[in-house]
């Protein structure tokens, strides 16, 4: 084993967008397991938008990570020495050492998972958090029901890919948003979209009306700025907006786009509601028993965007906020 | 019996700001009542802000208003002749004629009152749509709890005084937001808000904040544009916003204001939700019976602006639209 662990600290917050001077990459040596710790190797680290959060000086739902700290975030890995004897070497688990190679825990924040029964690397994404916000967003606050349409934003991503292919499975119709046309064929040739709209070309209230025709009843939101108010602008009565993200504003500091068909909100009767997956944790297995089940039997279908090497994470991170991965974006640590 | 009927018609549609002359008043032939029909004079017509989205050639909850046809409302009155067998003259009535002396009705529309119980022209406020209005923001979707911050808009108007009022009957610290110093201390004074800002004196965020120490848990939403980013800067986790109206962009055209906090509605899970009051009659009789027993018991107060004579009805419209009424808005027909 080597004596030192790789890892990724905050060098500095940024304002406005995020870039690679922000971090700094750190060796320090592997630490010691006590009484009761586990170490754990990293095998993939989970890159997503919420992080960008994280990195700012305000208040927000989790803590933000000071500067000097490790970068803080999830990762899948192998234990590599126990002294709990709730783990043992070669375990999988699921962990939040965040971007390191090394991460060094009590076992609470551990949970064993099957390394046979899904891809290691999906525990991360459609078998994980990203998978269960796609879930709990889209049935606790979207309540989806057949026929309707849903509009899902960031339709290639983590997220956006699930909630798509989960309200197909409920009969409704699903238009994806994304950036690009290789996108928006992924995603309606492999997951299934009834339509995509390019959110690049040309004009996006006239392209979501042609491909919504019957108006919006859900709309999946992980992105904010214009395409929200496109969205209000079409919501049928009573349509549902879960709040997950709104990855357009992240870096946009005082710049943010100011959102001018709220008042639909009234006329239609729309909810708009944030949510965060972990505020809800008794409702996990029911959705990991899904998306797991799923994923094995191959009806939800998932796609990738692994950077090698812990060393490249802040560039990835970056490329994350600007739209350029393709589905679940991870690090390939060791 | 006069043999004419005083009818105010819409003229034209207004861009941006309406004024006098999108209205017309016209002079017609009291209609002739035939079998099952109810002829109401209207004693008090109700002006609300509602009215102007019914001005515009725009997809809307609501019909909109045709070009030549008289302004839609409600209105409470006597019948004068009846070829209905559930009304007879004399009777007190709530009815749908909008903005003119005389209505012809199939019954239909129209809900017997009694004059007794209440002031007839509180039918039409706090004891009518108003309140009800009020009453079911505030529960169904504020949900508040004892202790817990209320922040309302246009806190002297028929909604606002009555949203504070009920917060207050359950436990909640409420802050209302006003124009001027002489609404800010009527709805403090007299209807028992614990503080009052007005939004015409400075610094909003800072003067919200030092009303609502302890953050804003309900915002009342009846006026939209900067106040709303304020309120959405100094929300709680889990705060609940209503959306009842937003007046102060009803006649801002494209020049709407754009919101740039909704951010924190991810990050807070703040629900913000649009609501029409008459999709759950079902709600209507137990706040009615809390409205006019809180009214007779003298324990919700009111307060009207009573502009005399059908004729100025388009004036005082649009002083509703610039806050230059106090508290419940209507004209005295006859």
């Amino acid at each position: 084993m080597p004596k030192t662990n790789l890892q990724v600290l905050l060098a500095s917050r940024p304002t406005g967008w995020a870039s690679e001077s922000n971090f700094r990459i750190a060796e320090t040596p592997i630490p010691a397991v006590g009484d009761g710790q586990v170490l754990v190797k990293s095998h993939y680290l989970s890159l997503d938008p919420y992080m960008r959060g994280r990195m700012n000086d305000s208040r927000s739902y989790a803590a933000k990570v000071e500067i000097g700290q490790v970068m803080g975030g999830e990762a899948v890995g192998e234990v590599v020495q126990s002294k709990n004897p709730q783990f043992k070497p070669g375990d999988t688990v699921l962990n939040r050492a965040g971007w390191q190679q090394y991460g060094l825990s009590d076992g609470s924040d551990l949970r064993k998972v099957d390394p046979k029964a899904v891809p290691i690397s999906t525990y991360l994404g459609v078998v994980g958090m990203p998978g269960v916000t796609a879930w709990m967003g889209l049935h606790d606050i979207g309540q989806p029901k057949p026929g309707e349409t849903v509009v899902v934003s960031a339709a290639s991503g983590a997220v956006g890919s699930v909630v798509g292919q989960l309200a197909k499975a409920r009969g409704c119709r699903v238009v994806g948003v994304a950036g690009g046309r290789e996108k928006c064929d992924f995603v309606t040739k492999e997951f299934g979209f009834d339509a995509c709209v390019d959110h690049r070309a040309g004009d996006l209230v006239k392209a979501l009306a042609a491909a919504a025709p019957k108006g919006i009843d859900i709309y999946f939101e992980n992105v904010g700025g214009s395409l929200l108010d496109a969205v209000l602008a079409l919501c049928n009565p009573f349509a549902r907006i879960p709040l997950c993200g709104m990855i357009s504003q992240y870096n946009a500091g005082d710049d943010r786009y100011g959102v001018k068909n709220l008042m639909a909100a009234v006329g239609m009767r729309i909810k708009l509601q944030g949510f965060i997956v972990s505020d809800h944790m008794e409702r996990w297995p029911e959705a990991l028993k899904e998306l797991s089940d799923g994923v094995r039997s191959g009806k939800i279908k998932y796609r990738e965007t692994v950077t090698q090497g812990l060393e490249n994470a802040p560039r990835a991170f970056i490329g994350l906020l600007k739209g350029e991965n393709f589905g679940k974006q991870l690090v390939k640590v060791a």
